[in-house]
């Protein structure tokens, strides 16, 4: 009775104020089966240690893509969405009250999209969110990562040794579980008054790449394009960019 | 990948901020075949005269519901939703750059939903939509209305007599177009400064039972429904409250 | 350099708008010890199961008893804040991350409060945080309850059996640790739709006077605040509006 | 080019979102010579001693009656507008730096308007204001006054003896000034939390009438409007609804 | 009673949240005859195909510059409102029931305009209203124009070949109708996702000179100037910045 | 009970929601006797002509810096809080019914301070709060100032020769009452819309720079810093940003 299926090929046989809301006015499938991309989002706070709210994100994510999309690129040309076959395939059920057993859903969630052979392309909830992403995804060896963040999110802890995982310590469980290869990690944009000397310090201990935001100018953004480029490399990479995650295979 | 199959009936195997929004949580079936209530959004503001944006209200409402409904009458002890096969079948696709092609496109929605058996229920939208509404429902016989409102809408012109189709005139269109009883048709809570007399005359000169504010207070809630039964009577239905259009057939 | 010691009782040596904020503008002492009343904050969603940022209630309370109070009540007569001492003292430190650690904290909290021989005056906060506030102040018997609300918020588990600590269950947790006492406990307003019968199920079974809302506009208010008194009777009795926690000692 | 002229009368020759914006449509004329009511706006807030801006109270209040005021009274059927010559005379050029000069500056507005023969109905503004609209249109004799609000403004001083003009001191200078008279003068609607007894003791040792709101409940409308017209008897009589001020001469 | 004849010259006998609300603080005179330049409000939203709401836009920008404007320029020192004659001629009476109506209106106030010899500025309001003012102001020979916005807006159809007239076609419709000069337009900081090649084409086939985003940075703001001087010549020009819509005569 | 007193040093015992509101997580300690820099509000718009509400600037200010600090800066790597002895001394107990008051109040609030040797970091504010602060810090000698602003707020009077005490006039005062070395003041960044000649003529005849912006993006930031330091020399400074005064003591 609507268009929906046509996803943003047709933007005006419904206007774009009307219509059930889909992540850039995808088709809304939860089989990942058969897909190139699944977007999805991950409507997740439970990592927040300060102004909460990240759980609210997917849905407005979906508001914006799908009222503003447009299927081509000014630049390029291209269509991206007649290149694969892409398709929202919803939400991940988050538990609100219970932080672990969130993380348990968020990769079982993302398992599932790996094993149908899609790449997801997810909107947050809060940075921890990206974690459980990672699990599956690099469960066979880790992987690289280009973020654009003011903050590396590499702490280890912040209200005691009890409490490891926050919206500040992603990265760093990342690396210790052997998923995120820090070497392959470049970190875009870092800026913003500090707790202290432990704000970089596993970063650089460990070998990513750290563009401070004084740097990035100087760089310029082709500069900086091609320092991402040679950090990450041919492997698997994944994009991060705050609170919206993607993740784009690259080989 | 999500419960949204369930509807409301399961509110919580997926958080009421996670997942696609629908009408109470329905699923999302675009083929009203089958079903005993087809639940749809009228994104309309083509007849609005003064501030407009009712075009959003469905998604509005959708997001409302999706949110807060629990599937439980609390006086009744009912579950409507498993009392009848309801699902969210979408929006009408308005033109918004044309006001006779919208109600075109409106008519042609719920001659769709009529023909397969589904009983209607629109969240608006402007006034005016209500009268392609209830061309098809009607086309065999007038429906009687109740009617929930500030005003008549019984109006015949606003702007000239060139401009006939506006949030004033539905309900003096439809009983001219022979679609609406007028002797079976209820409007309560009339209220509010008026532009003269022709603002109750034709719904009083057609046999129209108005009850305005005052009245209503006297009349209590209980006094207001019984009158609401006795003009309505056992034929077909339309039930409208301000934007939020409803058609509950009753025979 | 500020008023702020004297409390509510001299409101204009400072406007309004200035000044710290705290609590009915009286002074900020984080110590409960020599006082009688202290009146204090939970800043805490993590029990919310839908829309969270109950987090912020606290702080939003005390801007507006700051900026509006003025220290005589107008149907008694009485200064509230001459016949008692109190002060703010200040919020549990919530931790974000980890829900039996805040119920931890907030326990301690008024475990402290309660030592002191104050009596505590909460601003919430999600209704989860009633359960750690009933632990030491009923640790020697059960309280009872004035509770306004539309839910019961006895439910036994939402997710699952295994998240047995949210929003919907603190007075069956706290029913069943012994700490409230049913037969004391009056629910008052409950209203809105439901997920089925268990809504009412608890509460009833365990003899808690529930008045719904259409018996609460039968009995009017004097005959709600005389069966209030009747329920709760002569023993201590926590009262509990909405999110806005209280506790009055009774004797 | 537009249809201001007309007024209310004409609602739709020029929709209700077009057009220069005037209290009720009506057409703008700086002259109030020849008026029957001069409707006009004090964008004030001088006087205010907790959260300013009702400066932009008159614009908002234009706005508001611009949009959705309909010229037939509902109940009694009148056009006020066809019953008397009104007009915006436009607003008082407040002096936002001085409080004493912004109060000669409203006293010889007013005075223009009374010199004209035109009945002023005023928009605020803060209540303080009150003082100098009455003082041209009493100067001949104190006038009397139904009043409705949550306070009495009949304090003395706020901040210390020597700044005897706030918005909680119009009514006592008034009176003070010899331009109200308290025995003609009613109160309705008073509440809320108090500084302490002196919050009625003027108004009532002056002989107002003063009806808290729990009396207001037992009187009932029509006890309240009988109870007005009883005090105010047939003399001229101030009108002033909270922040909205209005005269209306009787005799 | 006000100042609003001198203008924005006298900013402070009024202050600025004072008075009725005119575009700069200008008089409102209805009657064009004898101005140098005519400013109007387009309350028009009848060709948006997405969010609406331009219709609130006039009495928007009449609150910025009513609030902000001071009368001399910072660069040149000049005060324009000293050069020439300019007043707040009011708003277009739009039809919000009939787009055709509206753009007949609309043509129907800029001829006025245009036959008493005065340049309109004029506030919208939709794009597609653009071409309504075009049409009085180029009927003896088509106008240059110097175009500000993100899209072309030389769409050919939106919604099927039946519905022409959007806010995606005023400049291809222009150039049909043999009012816009294509050889004399330039459209400056075109950029975001497309439809596909027909975003740019009618233009470019035509002879426009496009100036996307990319090219505006690489020309810097005096190159881009430069350009839309050697563009649109010496002859009459027409200049649309977005939904602000101004022309100013050059010879 | 709560980790006030440590300041931003340990930004987790408490999260950042919660506890009472200070600058930058400060303790609050009314007496600014033994510190080094004393954090205060001036809660003042007495002197604003145009939008009021400045008077809230201070308590806002309070709750961004109390949720967003972190107490290292990341290019120095210094922190500031433990490099001198800093608290929130609380607000100026501002008029808001008297300007003059007003004043006086404010200088008295900073004499305290200079007296106790303590440098006051102040959150305003409109900008006439400027004058009765610099009063004791200068009232030895003249001060130099470094000021952001779009204007000079240089002005002589503004609604008449009897009101010379506005947010535009501050520094014109401070200059004639010789507590403000013109010749070592540096006001840059000026900008917008003039009412005249006289906007710059006294800043420019007294000897002050005026880094106007088309001259600021001239210099670029590292050119304007150089150009400041030189001009404000060695001597005790005054600095100023927008409505958020700061002074630091350089000798």
């Amino acid at each position: 009775m609507t268009d929906q299926d046509e996803g943003p090929r047709n933007i005006f046989s419904m206007p774009r104020f009307g219509g059930i809301v889909t992540f850039f006015r995808l088709p809304h499938l939860p089989d990942p089966e058969g897909l190139d991309v699944a977007v999805c989002g991950v409507p997740f706070d439970g990592g927040i240690t300060n102004r909460n709210g990240t759980r609210h994100g997917p849905r407005q994510v979906r508001e914006m893509t799908h009222n503003h999309i447009r299927p081509v690129h000014p630049t390029t040309g291209r269509s991206p969405f007649e290149l694969c076959r892409a398709a929202d395939v919803g939400d991940v059920p988050i538990n609100p009250i219970d932080l672990q057993d969130s993380l348990e859903r968020i990769e079982a969630f993302f398992a599932r999209i790996h094993a149908a052979g899609a790449v997801p392309l997810a909107a947050g909830g809060d940075h921890l969110g990206s974690l459980p992403i990672l699990r599956p995804l690099a469960k066979d060896r880790p992987v690289g990562m280009v973020h654009f963040d003011a903050h590396t999110d590499t702490y280890d802890t912040v209200f005691s040794d009890k409490f490891k995982y926050d919206n500040g310590t992603p990265f760093r469980r990342a690396v210790e579980e052997g998923i995120l290869d820090p070497k392959r990690t470049i970190q875009i944009g870092i800026r913003g008054p500090r707790f202290g000397e432990e704000d970089l310090a596993f970063s650089l201990d460990n070998g990513m790449r750290v563009i401070e935001i004084d740097e990035y100018f100087e760089l310029g953004n082709q500069g900086v394009i091609a320092e991402a480029r040679r950090v990450a490399g041919d492997g698997p990479t994944y994009i991060s960019a705050m609170c919206s995650m993607m993740m784009m295979k690259k080989s």
